[in-house]
């Protein structure tokens, strides 16, 4: 399949970047902006997120509801997403309906109301929003986990951010917020599917307008220190106990970012997978668990999650243990090492088929100033993993002393006992 | 985008239908089997999910661990899902390894070993996995939601099952019960994408080999009796009230079911619904609110969802009572129902793009023996729904004295005194 990106920076500093894919006959459209929770002091902590929410509350020139009818009616969703430094509002529709869609978004990224009317509203939706949040562990240690790893930096806050900002930042605030984020130099517009690249650059050309405001990306972050063991326990009345480990990863632009994608495959990240294999396959000990990844600029997470039943979660921690102590001493086998090579392989091919997929990787890898990859790039620089490149990331990534903990469930002396099977210094941990 | 399926009925019963599209590279592949909860006694409860496990602890041919080795190496995922009427075992890979994964599959699914020592450690995960779903109160209020609605008749009992018959059902009797609803002519295999035919034909006949048993299609179900109004409740101490509200729907060959996904849409399933902008947008005072239908044969399921905070619940169950009202007294505008219209038909449209939901299409239409409909055939039966058509099924279906409610929460006075706004039957009833 056809793999040829197109990128323009226009004037403003908005760059666009497009796939087109004759075989198709929609197309994903996304608007990716540089600001996330990250980019957040603690007294705007959830700010990104909630300025997500007021795009949808009405633009320059549509209301709110004349939004959600115009998508619907074309059979297409509108959706957004805030992350840790990116957030984002897409949609995939059928090509006849792309100049309409596109009108209607590139509204909602450069000329968003932000009544105070609204705000009141969509306050409650966020408050909401984070309770429902807070019903379900599985989501929830994640953040205990972010915190446990990062401490007080932006990175380890909840993208969804606290109550107190979310309930009384006024709109004012907010609308500064947004002059000051959504600038023409940190936004970039990325297209893939039945779509013509000059048509887009021309549509972003009309629909910036005069209204937008100069101005490029974000400060980067600054990188949180060295990594330090904190255990976090949150206590409810749970059937299991929601466990986490983590630890900072490598950056986004960290040329080894490749060795530990097949790292992670080979300890979590797949069914034929250590965790995978042991603690559930051999010995029944949960349904879910699994290994994860992810980059920043100047830094990143590894970390592994698992639920487990009361009784269990000794043993659980113990096999999760002992397989961390033989990755460390033993690195990976040439088997599996090339079992996850295939495997990575197979998926970015597979992932070509998607429009949403391309346009995904296209904007969000312009936006971070990351090179786009073909499938052959990425496949030259998996096949050059070697063995000691995995063994070497796994014996710095996955060190106990780096590791810090996060744990829901009935009983916090159950899981510090349970953890000292992996990580003395975490049992031990403050 | 062409659409044309072939549809092979084999002298053994097994039926293999399929969808080739010249524009990709990948086929999705799915076995689709007629069993799930919705076929088994309550001291059968969650055989045919704890089967559908099992189908990957090895076969003749193939250990467990080769099963995931083999799919990650392609990097494909191998996935399976039970339902109340239907086990299927899908998958989606580059078409280059299609007979090798049409070869596993076919062993899990004709020939599983079903081990007792196998077993003993599936229960154990299934038990977690039980435990993992009740942690979540917006699954877990769905299935306390299925036995309100359909009291004892197995459509409402969970899909898992329960502990006991997971816990305790012996090796042998789970053979027994393969055998018996792994038959030949309830088995119907589905492919679509790079694919022939023919070919898919052929290897359906040599992997299907001598070991497989006669047998047709398990007896339809006993359909329930009509609507009786339950109010159920579970304590629990959480941040939302979660509340369901439903009533039995229309089967699947019911004629009705394009006014009734019309009918659906208005109600709560987009952004541009009554529910959505009335509960959601216009007050705050949900994040999650929307409405679903399910169908089976010869019954079905109309629903709606909300997660609020204790505060909140009364007020919205007020506004959720308002809408059906409503709904009953004046059917839908005329608005509503062209964008409707446009929304499913659009919805249709960009579903043909996907090997996976095209195959899912096939194969639960060929199991259901319902007609596979083009993308024109759907078009015209939607275009033809008429406002009358609208308004008598939401009197019929959405009638307060029909509808059955389920609540998660900390306090069921607060659940209870809400739903009087919805309906005093429901309020009032056991």
């Amino acid at each position: 399949m056809r793999e040829e990106h197109r990128l323009t920076e226009l004037s403003s500093g908005v760059r666009v970047v497009t796939e087109s894919m004759d075989s198709v006959r929609s197309a994903a459209l996304g608007f990716w902006i540089g600001t996330g929770s990250g980019f957040e002091d603690a007294d705007r902590a959830g700010l990104s997120h909630l300025l997500e929410h007021m795009l949808f509350r009405g633009t320059a020139r549509y209301e709110s509801l004349e939004i959600d009818q115009i998508f619907d009616g074309m059979g297409a969703e509108i959706n957004a997403g805030t992350g840790k430094e990116t957030t984002s509002v897409y949609s995939r529709v059928l090509d006849v309906h792309l100049e309409r869609a596109f009108d209607v978004m590139a509204d909602m990224v450069w000329r968003p109301k932000i009544a105070d009317e609204d705000l009141s509203q969509e306050r409650e939706i966020v408050l909401e929003e984070i309770a429902m949040y807070e019903d379900d562990p599985q989501d929830r240690v994640f953040d205990v986990l972010g915190e446990a790893t990062f401490g007080d930096h932006p990175l380890g806050r909840a993208i969804i951010g606290t109550r107190e900002v979310v309930a009384g930042t006024p709109a004012a605030e907010i609308r500064d917020f947004h002059a000051a984020r959504y600038t023409t130099g940190n936004v970039v517009v990325a297209a893939a599917g039945s779509i013509d690249h000059d048509r887009i650059v021309e549509l972003v050309q009309q629909t910036l307008g005069d209204t937008v405001r100069p101005g490029g990306a974000l400060e980067p972050l600054a990188v949180p220190g060295g990594a330090v063991a904190r255990r976090r326990f949150l206590a409810k009345e749970t059937e299991q106990y929601h466990v986490a480990l983590g630890a900072p990863g490598i950056a986004r632009d960290d040329e080894r970012r490749f060795a530990l994608r097949v790292l992670d495959n080979v300890l979590g990240g797949t069914s034929s997978s250590r965790l995978f294999q042991e603690v559930r396959e051999q010995r029944g000990l949960a349904y879910s668990v699994y290994s994860f990844t992810g980059s920043y600029a100047g830094t990143g997470q590894v970390g592994l999650y698992l639920g487990t039943r009361p009784d269990n979660v000794k043993t659980a921690l113990q096999v999760v243990g002992t397989e961390l102590d033989k990755l460390l001493a033993d690195g990976i086998t040439a088997e599996e090492l090339d079992r996850s090579k295939e495997n990575v392989k197979g998926r970015v091919v597979l992932a070509l088929e998607s429009t949403t997929a391309r346009m995904n990787r296209l904007g969000s890898s312009v936006l971070a100033d990351m090179p786009i990859l073909t499938v052959d790039d990425v496949v030259e620089r998996i096949d050059a993993v070697t063995l000691d490149d995995v063994a070497a990331l796994a014996r710095e990534l996955y060190a106990p002393e780096r590791l810090s903990a996060a744990g829901i469930g009935g009983d916090e002396t159950v899981y510090r006992t349970a953890l000292e099977a992996v990580s003395p210094t975490l049992a031990e941990a403050a």
